[in-house]
């Protein structure tokens, strides 16, 4: 277990909600060995953080939502599932990719049985019919948008010479669709699920708009930070599939017409994948763009908290202050 | 519209589904643009008919279920664009498959999407909300079913020299997972939402079952009966696939030395799909496989209507009967 966190509340939840992931009942079928290879790999939990910290600051238990806190583990888990088969990423938190594992076919069908089995998870959840009724709605929205930004995403333009490319206002967008709403699905749901009211339900739902584009921001940033070995995915994978990311789109934008060649030339796929994500780390850092990028995260993680003190729970909504501010304070 | 049945009744509720169907609301994206172009292919509309069906055998009304019906299409469909995938079959229903037509990456991506709407599909029914969770327990469930049924198939062995195989009743089994389940979900969630009681909704999942069974091993002599032009599939794409399937199991365990000797070799990759296909053919004929598995067939058929009088709608009942006995008695 690797916590994103290192408190005791958000070690503890993480520590109960990989325990109920590992004690899924299974039928020991290839599908529910395949599942949990898919879920049990170690990630950093954030979206069922998430979801049980929401439910938590509105006043809700945490034994209730605990069902639903695997939902959105599940919705997350499927879709970097397909997203590796569509990336032709063979490596995912340190690990072989499930379908390099298992197989393009069956870690189809597998992301396919964990976006069902949310919904069935999302039923057990000790929450009145109306509720889970609500959570429902949320989720299955929160998904389809997720889907929507995927598809965005492979629709973006890279600039290049005489080409202005999506730009950084399109990318935006699809960072809010494919990262944010996931992070809106498991806070709304947390809150509605605990019992919270419509007003609350909107104060996480803001949180998470803010959180979930400071995460993705800091995301694309961290090939060109971190260490591979930390954060368990090939640096080099953006550039590989020649995909315009925020910095990078920053870097065209604010840098000098060498920097714009230099991007231009990364994402034209001339370049192997390795001297294309030098090209770009050059660019990024030579055009400033590393540092405006790491301080655009921040600040939307800024805003991110701003209405968190008008939750009746304090100790959940500092821990949900305290997701943002990791968000954008990590190496993986 | 290609009703599978021609009585007024189903074609007013296959009408009615084609038309939401293409009432969607539509944000004019990709992502809608390839849902639509998935959902609207002439398919039989036979998933919606059952639900509809069955939520007025129990009393319910149409109005109140139509959008569960679109959602257990949505399942289905999102199982076929993925299917088509995994098989690499080019064509489904006359025209290019989606993936063929959008690419394999959005293909995966509007499978996805689908999965989720079915659920925000359930939501909107007018039906009370523990009725509304119950449905989506109960479509989760199939969904899960059938992504085990597909994992199944794919671990089927097909009989080859000295090679028992896995045998007709592996592949029963798969079958009533891969088909079988979407019926029993179609069914069930219908009597639900329809307001049926314990009771009936399990006397509208045995129909399910028998029924869902009776549609696949007809489904698997369509290739051996039926003209692929009407069809809408190529005839040979079970045997490019090496799949064992329903009638080829029945000629190997029925037939003569000679029959097996063709089985085993069709199935074993040596042949190009048309000569392979060819030597099933012959090999299901001249063993009476092929009689003997329309028999079964129908006798499943048979089955499925046997409780279906205790129903308080006659003429929805009556419509569920007429559905079993179409399914044994199609050309596609």
């Amino acid at each position: 277990m690797t916590a994103l966190i290192g408190d005791a509340a958000s070690a503890t939840v993480a520590a109960e909600v990989r325990r109920a992931l590992e004690q899924r009942p299974t039928t020991g079928d290839r599908l529910d060995e395949i599942a949990r290879y898919a879920l049990l790999a170690p990630g950093k939990l954030l979206r069922p953080l998430l979801l049980v910290a929401s439910a938590e600051a509105v006043g809700g238990t945490r034994e209730n939502v605990l069902p639903a806190a695997l939902a959105v583990e599940y919705l997350h888990v499927a879709s970097l599932v397909h997203d590796d088969i569509i990336d032709g990423d063979d490596l995912r938190r340190g690990r072989a990719s499930v379908h390099v594992r298992y197989g393009v076919a069956d870690a189809i069908v597998t992301g396919d049985a964990l976006i069902l089995g949310l919904f069935g998870a999302i039923a057990d959840c000790a929450a009145p019919d109306a509720a889970v009724v609500a959570a429902v709605r949320v989720l299955a929205q929160a998904g389809e948008d997720l889907c929507r930004g995927q598809v965005q995403e492979a629709l973006l333009v890279p600039p290049g010479p005489g080409v202005a490319g999506s730009g950084l206002d399109a990318y935006l967008e699809m960072a809010s669709l494919k990262t944010g709403a996931l992070f809106r699905g498991a806070c709304r749901a947390g809150a509605v699920l605990g019992g919270g009211s419509p007003v609350q339900a909107d104060v996480v739902t803001a949180f998470a708009e803010h959180s979930g584009l400071a995460f993705q921001m800091y995301d694309d940033l961290l090939p060109f930070l971190a260490d591979p070995a930390v954060t368990g995915k090939p640096g080099t994978s953006d550039a590989a599939n020649l995909r315009p990311t925020y910095p990078v789109l920053l870097a065209h934008r604010e840098g000098s017409a060498a920097d714009r060649r230099g991007v231009e030339r990364a994402l034209s796929g001339e370049l192997r994948p390795e001297a294309a994500h030098d090209a770009l780390r050059d660019a990024v850092v030579s055009s400033g763009a590393l540092d405006l990028a790491v301080t655009g995260a921040r600040e939307e993680a800024t805003r991110a908290k701003v209405d968190l003190g008008s939750l009746p729970v304090a100790d959940a909504a500092g821990l949900l202050a305290a997701i943002a501010d990791l968000a954008v304070n990590r190496d993986r």
